[in-house]
C-alpha cells in the first residue's frame, strides 16, 4: 500500500481535512495517510507549491502526494495526476506542482517581469500527466466546492491501491507552472534573487541555490540590511544570518528571533549576494 | 481493525491529544487513528457537534468516532456509545451527537425559543446507546479531569478490536440533543433559518437545506445585506455569494475574503431566503 | 513494529514535520507515527520537556518517542537515544528528557537558585543512553539545520524496526537535565512550588504533586490571589480552582476562563499551599 500525503489550505480548525481522510479510507481502508501541512494561507498557491517542494523528496518511492489549494474549485480548471519516476502527485492544475516540476527540470521556470504568474510548461520527459475526468473513481454526489473530498481523496485512495494512473482520465501534455524573474547577474559577479517564502520562525527562503552564489567570501543584502558570510548553522552567528537551508535554497534567519518581522521583509523582496 | 477518529477541543498546542492516542494504542496497537479536528473552541458543544456532523459520513462503515468537548468532565454527566447502522460514536452525553442524530432522524431537533439549548430525545429506531459505566475497559487510575484519555480512548481501542458495545455499560433510552428554533415560514413563501457555524474562511453555514428553499430565483438576506441567487461555486460570483455547501446546508461566503468579518455576522444570526 | 511519536517546535504551518515523517517512512514504510505536538514555543526546551513528560506514559511499551526542540542544531551538542525499561527516547541532549528522567528518578532535579538551568545527571540505573554518532543510519546529505529530518527521523525508523540502540553510537553516562529550585518547606507546614507550564486553556501546571501538600483543608496562593481547597473537577467550583491535574501535578484553573490571563501568571511564578 502506497503512502498518501496531504497538503491543503483547509486549516485544522474545521473538519475538512478529516472529511478528506474519511473519503480516502472509504476507498482504501488501510491507507497510511500523512499530513504535510494544512495551514497554507488560504488560496496561496505559491506557498503551497513551495511547501510541497520542500517535503516530498523525503518520502518513500511511489508515495501519492495530494495537494489542494484550489481557488478555482468547481470551475473548468482541471484536476491532474502527475506521474514522475519517484512519486505521484494529485492537484488542481494551477501551479501547485511548480517546485516539483522545477526539481525535475533542474531549474524553476523564469520569465522576465513575472513573479508568481502562471504559465504552461510541457510535462517533463520521463513523466506523464492525466486529467482527472473519469467519474467512476469519484465520491458521489460530487459537490461543486469540495473536490478535495469528492475527487482528489477517492482518486488518491485508488492510486494507493495500485489503480494505474491512466485510468483516471486522458493524458495531458502541459501543466500550469509558476514563473519567477531570472536571477539577476551583475557585471561584478553579484547575483540577485528573491524571497519566495517566510516560515513560522520568520526565516526567509529565497530562490538562490548555494551553487548560484559567487565563490569566496560573500555579503548578502536584503531589505536594506547587509549580512556577511553564509553560515552552516543558526548557532554559529549572532543576529542576522545567511544559511544554506534544509530545502536546498539560501535562507536568511535571525538567531533566536524573527528575521521577516525584524527586516520588514516579504515574499518577492530582492536578495543580492555579492563578493565581500 | 476499525478506523478511529478523534474530534476534541483540546487544541494542538499541548499534549492532550497525544496522550489520548497513546491510550488508544495501548489497547489496540495497530489502530488507525485519524484526526477530525482538535481546535473546536473550548467548551463549544454546538461547534463540535456541527463539525462531527460534517465529517463522519465520509468514513468507512463501522468507523469509531470519538468526540470530546466536555465541560462537565468528572461530574455526573455520563459518557455514551451510540451504535448506528453505519458507525459507532463515543462522546459525553451533552449534545455533541446532535447532528448525527439529526441525520438519522431526518431533521434537526427544533423547539420554539431554543437556540442551542439541550433537550433529551429517544435513541432513534435501528440504533442503540449504552452508558460507559464498566471500569474494566478504562485506564486506571481514572483522573477526574481527563476522561478523553482515561475512558473514551481505551473504550475506543476496545471497540476498534471488536468488543461488543453492550459490554461497556447499561443501555440508555435517551440522549442529549441541541435544539434550534423552527425554520420561520412566512406567508410569501420566504423561509428563515440561522447561522450555525463560521469556518476558518469566514464562511457562514446555516441550518437551511437546499430543499427547504423556495423554488425559482431567490434572494438571501443576512446581517442587513441581500445576496441574489444561489451559486454552484465560489468562483462564479464576485463579492458575497450564497452557495449549497459541501455539508448539505446553505452557506454564505465572500469570494476571496471573510464573509463573517465583512458582514459582522455571528452564530445565531437570522438568514432569510425569499423569492427574488 | 514499534509506534513512533513526534514532539517538536516546528509548528504546523510549514512542511518540516511532513518532511520528518517522510524520512521515517523511507526507512520504515509501515511505521505508525503519532504526533504528540508540534506547537512547542520555538526553542522552549522546558515546555517541550513538560509536554513530553505528560504524554509518553500513556503509550504502549517500547514506543519510540522523538523530541526535537533543538536551538543548538548543527553545533557540537549531541543527539542521544535513551533506553528505559518502558520506552525509547530520541532527542538532542539539551534537557528535553528532564521530566522523563524525573519520573524514573522519582523526583525532578532541584538545585538552589536554578529555574530551568541545565545540569548533567547520571543515566539512571536500569536505563542506557547512546550518542547518535553512527552516520550509517542517517539520511544523506545531512543538513546542518534540520537534524530532525536527517538524523532523528531515520534513526527512529531503524529503531522502530528493531535495530538495537547501541548500534547508533557509543554509550554515554550522563544526560542534560533541567533543574528547578527545591520546594520551599516553611515551619508552619506550608510548601512553595512553581508554575512550570501554561496550557491552551490558561491552566497553570505546577511542580507540586498532591503528595507534597499538607494534609487537611488547604489554601493555594498564586499571583496575589488565594484559592480555597483542592477540587476534583473543574465543574465543582466557580471562579479559580486548584485541582489535581491529569499529569500528576497540582494545577490552577479558572472555570470557563483563562487562569493565566486573569491572574497575570507566568512560568516560574511561586505557588504556595498552606493549611487553611
Amino acid at each position: 500500500m502506497r503512502v498518501i500525503t496531504l497538503l491543503t489550505d483547509f486549516g485544522t480548525r474545521d473538519a475538512y481535512v478529516g472529511a478528506m481522510k474519511g473519503a480516502i479510507l472509504n476507498v482504501s481502508p488501510s491507507a497510511a495517510i500523512v499530513d504535510i501541512c494544512h495551514d497554507v494561507p488560504p488560496r496561496d498557491i505559491l506557498a503551497g507549491a513551495f511547501l510541497l517542494g520542500g517535503a516530498y523528496a523525503s518520502f518513500p518511492p511511489e508515495t501519492v502526494h495530494v495537494a489542494v489549494v484550489d481557488p478555482g474549485v468547481g470551475t473548468r480548471r482541471r484536476g491532474v495526476v502527475l506521474v514522475t519516476p519517484s512519486a505521484f502527485f494529485l492537484a488542481p492544475d494551477n501551479g501547485l506542482l511548480s517546485f516539483v516540476l522545477g526539481d525535475i527540470r533542474g531549474r524553476l521556470l523564469r520569465s522576465r517581469a513575472d513573479f508568481g504568474a502562471t504559465r504552461r510548461v510541457a510535462v517533463p520527459r520521463g513523466c506523464a500527466a492525466y486529467a482527472l475526468t473519469e467519474p467512476r473513481y469519484w465520491r458521489h454526489p460530487v459537490s461543486s466546492t469540495f473536490h478535495g473530498r469528492d475527487i482528489f481523496a477517492p482518486v488518491a485512495g485508488h492510486l494507493s491501491r495500485g489503480t494505474p494512473p491512466d485510468a483516471f482520465g486522458h493524458p495531458v501534455s502541459t501543466l500550469a507552472c509558476l514563473s519567477f524573474p531570472p536571477l539577476g547577474r551583475q557585471p561584478d559577479g553579484a547575483i540577485q534573487g528573491h524571497v519566495l517564502y517566510v516560515d513560522r520562525f520568520g526565516n526567509l527562503a529565497t530562490d538562490l541555490r548555494p551553487s548560484d552564489l559567487p565563490g569566496g567570501d560573500v555579503a548578502v543584502d536584503v531589505a536594506g540590511r547587509r549580512i556577511r558570510g553564509v553560515r552552516r548553522t543558526y548557532a554559529e552567528a549572532t543576529g542576522l544570518v545567511a544559511i544554506a537551508g534544509s530545502a536546498g535554497y539560501l535562507e536568511v534567519a535571525l538567531r533566536d528571533g524573527d528575521a521577516a518581522r525584524t527586516l520588514g521583509a516579504h515574499v518577492g523582496d530582492l536578495v543580492t549576494v555579492r563578493r565581500a
